[in-house]
């Protein structure tokens, strides 16, 4: 390895400096990470994970998502120094899609992109710096290839910086998600129009996917679970025929441009039974005192201890942890909306709230939908179209 | 930390020690790692990654493929110890899907769950063995809090384990990776077939997807490039329409009960040009060269470099750094074929042979199978239904 980590050091100290790009030249979420790493006092801001690499580049090298040994890797160091690091065969498209103007490449077989990334942070002059990396994602060998090489360097978890940063939206990024969320509910509501009885799960999902395809999207899941099916959290989705009767849980996570939508219904083939008419009640009841609270200043832990209260007024125990959660380039980000959060709402904070209750081996209820936080309240992303303020009746 | 590391110590003491199961009872894949492991020196073996848990257990966690922070681990340990780690939400699918008799789950908002893997390590009675990790996916905080718990043991790398274990196919897998194949390349057959002028890439996207999620499959990918786009590796689809002339590459990623295919197909809009024609004549004759030589014996290295050196007698560099790949739990997996890597070929060996070769910015050519070494020679999984020997007409 020494001798590979010999010829890439060469390699990079023999190139010319980046270029310095000022600050304000350069795009918003290298000046608004630049500045979380600074105040965190931290010299460098390293990220290897798709979803914090592709925040940050503006662009997902397409074998980031699907080949975990070909490593995908961002750097931003003091105050002008950008470079991302990518396998070869991909480099053509980073240099002419990404927002980093230096992307250095190398080779799957024969480099190891720690070395790469070792020479970069050097060539950056924080080879004895305060380094902030995603130590939660960084795989355990490259950690310590990193140390061997810069071992003067202080590293530490950088998670925190990227979940706060990425918390807030730019409004460039609301409006995609808006764009998703739109798109993920309108194919939610023609679906289940067209749903009845004999019709299988996959006959739905064929009518789901053609549509998000048609609308942009690629990315996606889907979870589409009748009867039984409906009580398994991220159910898959079957051959079994839809019968009069079941419960339909449908989830579907959209993407575009990177950024998720996720967003939930559940209908009932026909008339749904007292119960569970009085279960999805429960849970519509909560979900609207919980609307009343929501606006700048709000803790997450407050509006998820009276989610809690209102169910269990009601006589039904969440089936999970959180009522919601953050949503962004990730389909789980924060705020989560539980009470470990320390976490007040902001101005173009983008979440969900899932109010959800299984009952195992029986059938579940489930109604998800996105929203943004504004300047003194809250905007529905979604919930406009495909309502759901009681059970969906179809067929 | 240690408050919870202390608490999660004494639920996994507090436990009857998982019962003995005789390896002969075992999952034939079970035996399989434990062996390797026993062979390579190791007294446990743990996995993290979505592939090699999903290997392991037989089953795939919904999340573990969704949300990187919910950690899926499986662990095998001496001749019995067999425990697999979720987050809570998970733990119902797993008790009644996973091969894992032993499903341990954790809290994904108050418990770190390195620490139920040091406990189960401990219970295994390993805390002082050799233990064989994905050092190469782990993430770094994992690896540091597992060597805190765990001082007294040496962590080393497990992939040569893995990858050589599940680079040999069980019988079942080949099965699998015969179904998904077929599907793959019956689809792109039907979808090429219906391509016309006019249409966009995203058109002929949704006759893919739709037929491939009738015929079961979900987790695919798939690139579909006309024209310019031909040429870039790993395209986006997009709205671009198609026009005569056209050099149209499919690539579909099909997935079926975890296992992947890997099939593309370069066509034509109209008649191909004498240049056309001729770049894509070199890429299959050095192709057919190379399987006059696969049979169990001979060294991918050498596979590789008839693969060079024939495309390069008829002028042309292959774009790629490699022929083909392993096909199975991931896209690409061992045998890569190339010349950095000694292995040899065996009887269920599957694989790729991809002969690619892009003229950025303008057209790019690839021809994409899928084969299984038998115990004297190979066998097709896919090339029988939709025949590339020439460069195939459309519209």
């Amino acid at each position: 390895m020494s001798s590979i980590a010999a010829a890439q050091h060469k390699k990079a100290t023999a190139r010319p400096l980046t270029p310095a790009t000022h600050g304000k030249d350069e795009h918003e979420v290298f000046r608004r990470l630049r500045a979380a790493t600074k105040a965190a006092g931290y010299d460098a801001l390293v990220a290897l994970s798709q979803d914090n690499v592709t925040y940050t580049a503006g662009f997902l090298v397409p074998s980031h998502a699907t080949n975990r040994f070909r490593r995908t890797i961002s750097i931003l160091a003091g105050d002008s120094f950008a470079s991302q690091i990518v396998v070869s065969v991909e480099e053509k498209q980073a240099v002419a899609r990404s927002r980093f103007a230096d992307v250095r490449s190398y080779d799957q077989f024969a480099d190891d992109p720690a070395d790469v990334l070792a020479d970069a942070l050097i060539e950056a002059g924080v080879a004895e710096g305060r380094i902030a990396v995603e130590l939660d994602y960084m795989p355990a060998r490259d950690f310590l290839r990193l140390r061997e090489r810069l071992p003067r360097a202080v590293f530490e978890e950088c998670k925190e910086i990227y979940f706060r940063t990425r918390m807030i939206k730019t409004d460039e990024e609301v409006g995609i998600l808006r764009r998703i969320g739109l798109l993920t509910e309108r194919v939610i509501h023609d679906s289940l129009k067209e749903v009845r009885v004999g019709m299988t799960e996959i006959d739905v999902a064929r009518r789901v996917v053609d549509q998000l395809i048609a609308g942009g999207s690629t990315n996606f899941k889907y979870r589409f679970g009748s009867g039984v099916n409906s009580s398994v959290t991220n159910c898959g989705t079957t051959h079994k025929k839809i019968e009069a009767g079941d419960i339909i849980r449908i989830e579907v996570l959209g993407e575009l441009d990177n950024y998720r939508s996720n967003v939930t219904r559940t209908a009932v083939v026909g008339r749904p039974t007292d119960r569970q008419r009085d279960i999805f009640a429960s849970l519509v009841r909560a979900r609207e005192i919980c609307k009343t609270m929501i606006r700048p200043g709000l803790p997450v832990a407050d509006l998820y201890r009276t989610y809690v209260t209102s169910c269990r007024e009601s006589g039904i125990e969440p089936t999970l942890k959180f009522l919601g959660h953050g949503i962004g380039q990730t389909i789980h980000e924060e705020p989560y909306i539980t009470d470990t959060r320390d976490i007040v709402f902001e101005p173009n904070i983008t979440f969900t709230m899932e109010p959800l209750y299984m009952i195992p081996g029986e059938m579940g209820f489930h109604a998800e939908d996105m929203y943004v936080i504004t300047r003194d309240g809250f905007d529905f992303i979604t919930g406009d179209i495909c309502k759901n303020d009681e059970l969906i009746q179809v067929g």
